[in-house]
């Protein structure tokens, strides 16, 4: 395939008005000239960002394009635990029909690149990763999904889990997840040295969610270091959600963020309006990478979400209470750069010879544009328009 | 004037299809007959609401259709009043223009009436109020927007504010404004006195900022409870923030919260994300209403804000964690009753014999409203057509 784009009147990261040029699905490097059949686009002075990052959420989860459900679900983390699980069924939940809803939708939002931690458990075995699977594979070429096997029932206390997790990473999927160590599985030693086995036996990252509060989550997050040190994982771990890392004891915080920054630990946060939240600043500043995501999309856990990465960046400043518009540029990098490195995206940006994976957006500036978030005047995959004036070009069921 | 609406095939509160007669700009009673010249409305199973109340702006600090403010201001309070006292001119902000702006979305996003604090100082005197008056009197018949008379910079620590707040009451401000009795004016005794002796001489009620956190702010909030009930204020008084009530004293928060409760003390939040905020439940619980608003718009503060109410609704809930539907229309009753009753609007609702103030909007659900927000289909003052499809019909310079 020999293509390519000229992109004409764009700002990239809202600077000066320029051409850029896209050359077999990379940004071109100076002086390279497009090959024949080259596709002219207006951007029509649109900001141009690299492509958005999704580096968080639940494809098999949200309800998206079924019937309004009216939550009903109890107050604690089990409840809610229990309740999907056993609503699936009943709902009529495929998870190859609503992965690919969601997918779609971040496509139309500007995102190009999505981590999806999909649910194993006993109940339903493999089939939420053989559905998301199905879509990853059917999307190839339109947007990158990556996924993480998920104990969300619990793997410790569920006889039978650690089975299908490993028959989970047979199958191919890319990460490996876990869950609330102390909280949910209760056997924190347990549930984290089989983590990190089926990693060091698969060759594969590690991401997990880490829901836990103060001195417990501080405790289970000093265990993962511990782990990620002794078997040399630096760079290869995600913490999600660290709520505990918001706790109030800012000296121990500091102190093990610098562990986390010496395992290069990424942490993941969605900007959490109701607990406490890692503080993003701080952590950069110590050096520690943080990437974004959407979390769940309305699911059985809460009607909330939109798969909008800029609206993600505003949750993200307003819980940092970044203001001024070089913090508020600080949320959206989380949601671009942050991510890519979590994910270890290759060539990514919109640097010559970067794949490209870009959006094209109207706003005055960066922080206009997320406070805005205007509709994607038009989204490329690897030079490719996968969606344009807010709409996917694949069309949802 | 004698003119009747029938808005056909519209679904109050999300309930079931019916069709609503408006006459003389009033919700129907049972059996009431249309009076001729009947305009006719296709509700097309919307959702109707009543109008959306934003309880708490300010309608002069907004940079809306002016270039980009690129934000650098500094991190205290004081830095942002000073930054904003000081810019004001510069950036050619014209009170009466700006109101207008934002007065004119707000109508598109389905806000039927606003109260706006305006602020009052020794440099820029009433210039603030005369614009914002000129809106208000100009907006007549299409939004109700009251003025609180608002010592930003402070009151007791600059000489002749006092006198201009006089000044503002006797023009016609609604409300008697303040702001952080000890943390800003560093004279409780002395502003609470003087706010409270405005409000009695002008038989107008207060609306006092309290950006105050823990002891600090509920040692005022105490003082303002004193004086409430000593002047037999109970519900006339709105505290806008109120920080303080998010405390870690949950013990302390309560008897504090009982009191308020007697005084029928009306709070104010608008769900912030980085500080600690009141617990809606537990005020609605123990008695107190509680409303919402905006705050700034788009202004020298920050880049955020977009008038709607319904997204308003939703920062409120994922700042309460309210997840179930039950929980999420709280939020909803809060951006609607609770700023209705605090601001003491007659005839509101959409019951028989109310002011037709309302929106559709469409939806599968109310918490379906809330979270996908769409543009408002219609919006209604007194059963008069003011915005279609997200467009005011006054249109903004």
């Amino acid at each position: 395939m020999t293509h390519s784009v000229l992109l004409k009147n764009v700002r990239p990261m809202a600077g000066p008005a320029t051409d850029v040029l896209i050359v077999d699905g990379k940004f071109a490097a100076a002086g390279q000239s497009p090959v024949e059949g080259i596709e002219i686009i207006d951007g029509e002075n649109a900001i141009l960002i690299p492509g958005l990052i999704e580096a968080h959420t639940h494809l098999d989860k949200s309800l998206l394009g079924l019937p309004w459900y009216r939550n009903e679900v109890g107050p604690l983390l089990v409840d809610k635990i229990t309740n999907e699980r056993e609503s699936k069924i009943p709902l009529g939940m495929d998870p190859q029909v609503q992965s690919e809803r969601q997918a779609i939708v971040s496509m139309a939002k500007g995102s190009t690149h999505i981590r999806s931690h999909v649910d194993v458990d006993t109940v339903h075995g493999l089939k939420g990763i053989e559905g998301v699977m199905a879509t990853r594979d059917k999307m190839r070429g339109w947007i990158d999904i990556e996924l993480v096997a998920f104990p969300q029932s619990g793997m410790m206390t569920r006889p039978g889990t650690v089975e299908l997790m490993d028959e989970a990473m047979k199958l191919g999927c890319e990460v490996v997840g876990g869950l609330d160590p102390c909280a949910i599985d209760r056997d924190p030693k347990g549930h984290l040295d089989t983590l990190f086995s089926l990693a060091e036996r698969y060759g594969k990252p590690i991401d997990i969610h880490l829901h836990e509060r103060g001195e417990m989550g501080c405790f289970s997050m000093e265990m993962i270091i511990e782990r990620t040190q002794a078997l040399g994982m630096q760079n290869q771990v995600v913490v999600s959600h660290a709520f505990c890392l918001g706790q109030p004891d800012r000296k121990y915080v500091a102190q093990l963020t610098e562990q986390l920054a010496k395992s290069g630990i990424r942490i993941m946060t969605t900007g959490p309006a109701a607990v406490t939240a890692p503080a993003i600043q701080e952590l950069r500043d110590a050096g520690v990478v943080v990437c974004s995501g959407s979390d769940g999309i309305r699911d059985t856990w809460g009607p909330f979400g939109n798969a909008c990465m800029l609206d993600r960046a505003m949750f993200l400043a307003q819980r940092n209470n970044f203001r001024r518009d070089d913090e508020v540029e600080i949320a959206l990098d989380v949601c671009t750069y942050g991510g890519a490195i979590s994910m270890d995206i290759d060539n990514y940006g919109i640097a010559p010879g970067c794949d490209a994976d870009c959006v094209l957006v109207d706003g005055e500036s960066l922080t206009d544009m997320i406070v805005s978030s205007p509709a994607r005047k038009r989204v490329l995959k690897a030079g490719k328009t996968i969606a344009e004036n807010g709409e996917c070009l694949l069309l949802a069921r």
